[in-house]
């Protein structure tokens, strides 16, 4: 996969994905990625990409201009056209599901803005706008990392092991389980005997309650789209209510 | 505000806080920051934080001593307490109202391990556990960098103007009306007249009009918590059916 970012401040990808699982996902060539400087498409002295709004207001706009010639330019270059994803508040939220579909792109174009300040006409340009979620950043650039580092972890050999991304939180709608590692005990705080036993199908059986459980704790809203039997389907509808037994 | 950050990749912070927007917020005073590496908390040769799940499966997880250490180590410098925030899947869904609640803590402490293989035990630890979306990352490294940005922008001073964090998305519940800037044409995509009317008061009305009518459109879930008019309300409500007249 090849990631492109468009952005006033260039420089800020390569610490993030230069290092650690995404470093280690580049040098297996499981992606690679460039980050234009969107000034580099204006034509004045100043290099201007932003201008005030029309109708008054705060802060600055992105302008139209450098955008649109940006976008065309980045997209005409190469075999592929990218598939041009920008970030706004008003965008699809951005979840799991979306990752696992933007992961079968070939070419991914991020256009990083002012959060919540562009011309609305630019718009036009991208296939996609996500969100983050319901709060509001100072720019596109965390954004286009998060969705960055979320969509190439799904590549098969991101993580130097092609199923450890199957086995965990929303793959299967559900919270993940609770995990535990050495010491055994520590300070008086065991790991549940279950999960010493030895005895795989009890610990597969304890590891799904435990996942429902969870899930019908902190996260109901998730419940809405699995696939429950149902004993689990009646101990989230307990939990829910409040009574756990 | 004092902001801390607990990582094994305490190098992730300073490309990003200490450029643009954050960077400016740190020299105007608003915030400052601090990176630790949790591994100064080991004390074997190998510097070890993590350790194979008991009970089988793939991936390694953060072991329980380092993080205790470090977290209790930290808290129990400076004269506040931190407020200690872990990232998870399972935590509260972040979103602006956590950020504003966030941005009055004196002093906040972000434990970022691998974002789904912590030791359960760890949590303990939290004074509050965060989920930055639906979606799984490989670390606590971003979600600490996101957070940090959402709420350092809100404390004054910090976007460099006391009122630009006011008049943006979610600040009334809303999604934001479309801005634009210069130029009025660009390729035949014209401003609406209504902006360069002059006409404050009809400015005013075209984008309360027009955030309602985009929340509608691409947010409806956000309304039930937003005061409209009984006007708005029956707008949101063609708009929820398909028929925006």
């Amino acid at each position: 996969m090849r990631v492109e970012m468009l952005s006033v401040f260039p420089q800020m990808f390569a610490p993030y994905l230069d290092a650690s699982i995404m470093g280690r996902a580049q040098r297996a060539g499981v992606f690679e990625y460039e980050a234009y400087d969107l000034r580099d498409w204006t034509h004045d002295r100043h290099r201007t990409v932003d201008d005030a709004p029309f109708g008054g207001g705060q802060g600055m706009l992105m302008k139209p201009e450098p955008l649109f010639e940006a976008v065309r330019d980045i997209a005409a270059s190469g075999d592929v056209r990218p598939y041009v994803v920008f970030f706004s508040p008003c965008g699809t939220v951005f979840d799991q599901a979306v990752a696992r579909r933007l992961s079968t792109c070939e070419r991914l174009l991020f256009v990083c803005g002012r959060y919540e300040g562009m011309d609305e006409r630019v718009y036009e340009l991208a296939d996609e706008t996500l969100s983050l979620g319901d709060y509001v950043l100072t720019g596109g650039e965390l954004p286009a990392l998060v969705v960055t580092d979320a969509v190439v972890r799904l590549l098969p050999g991101a993580l130097g092991d092609e199923m450890s991304a199957q086995d965990e939180s929303f793959s299967d709608g559900l919270l993940e389980y609770a995990q535990y590692t050495r010491p055994q005990d520590f300070e008086g705080r065991t790991v549940p005997d279950v999960l010493v036993s030895g005895d795989h199908a009890k610990i597969a059986a304890w590891r799904r309650q435990n996942a429902v459980e969870r899930t019908a704790r902190w996260r109901p809203d998730l419940l809405d789209d699995v696939e429950l039997t149902k004993e689990e389907r009646a101990l989230a509808e307990r939990i829910a209510r409040g009574t756990s037994e």
